[in-house]
């Protein structure tokens, strides 16, 4: 088994001054590394009966899909607003500074759809907690949380602890 | 088999009076549809030695690793302006209206690094062109390009003909 947490590159000072950026970049860019981050994302969930995973753009795009292949899901993108082309359900949340908005097709998810949620990190939570709202929203029942990276310092799953959450690597400082 | 274009969804006037758009949102939460998409657009590179698959954001990324994952290939995120954190390569291109540009990290690719581009659509090819560039700027080869969807009036192909390219469907008008 691979040790994953080495392909994780330190970026600071990125997007801003004070933030230590997490660039998984090295690890999706390394065959055995991708493939064994994709099996220990699904892992957990096989046989869990998942009927489509849903990601937030854009970097949950990138293990959302191959998640939901190696599962034998469907897919769900969930999109920042006006992006996506259909009728679409929306949640609101707040950020540091100011809010954003989460959409996804209302035809996406059906009542009782079982959703798993992946993305590639769990910092404040903030996104991933409207996300699961808008899929409540809808109906759907969240079966899961998958992340590849879980900030432990920033406690963000404290926002999703009604949820069962999986991590595949966590960094505590 | 199952009939994929009957999984895509036809959106008058999105982004904009007068575009048809083509939504694959139906296509990706069918579980069985995602399946033999991936597959398709995999299947042409199988055995064919492909290093890594790139994507441009967003919707690239949704079939990108999951092919990636498939071929037992990486996978290289190519991103617009300001939003990858390490050192970067870029191209700029021009759009109907100003200009746009794709980036790339400087070390996600080497010399002679076999490359498969992977997107959703194939319109005017203007995005898929330039990206093609970027990755040639850094000394990858393009084993190929696959497409899910091919709108064979709009003629991208042409800007990106010296190239192997596969379309899992074509829609002519």
């Amino acid at each position: 088994m691979t040790d994953l947490k080495k392909f994780i590159r330190d970026i600071p000072d990125f997007p801003r001054p004070g933030i230590l950026f997490r660039d998984i970049t090295p690890l999706l860019a390394d065959a055995a590394a991708l493939a064994e981050a994709v099996d220990e994302l699904a892992r957990p969930f096989m046989g869990r009966h998942i009927d489509v995973v849903a990601a937030v753009e854009a970097r949950g795009f990138i293990f959302g899909s191959a998640v939901a292949r190696a599962l034998g899901a469907g897919f769900v993108p969930i999109r920042k607003k006006g992006k996506l082309p259909y009728q679409t359900e929306s949640v609101c949340y707040g950020l540091e500074y100011g809010q954003d908005t989460v959409e996804v097709h209302s035809d996406a998810i059906k009542p009782g759809t079982r959703v798993l949620m992946v993305d590639d990190l769990l910092a404040t939570g903030g996104t991933m907690a409207a996300a699961c709202k808008l899929i409540e929203k809808l109906g759907g029942q969240i079966a899961g949380l998958t992340f590849l990276i879980e900030l432990s310092i920033l406690n963000g799953r404290k926002q999703i602890e009604q949820y069962p959450i999986h991590s595949v690597i966590y960094i505590k400082s």
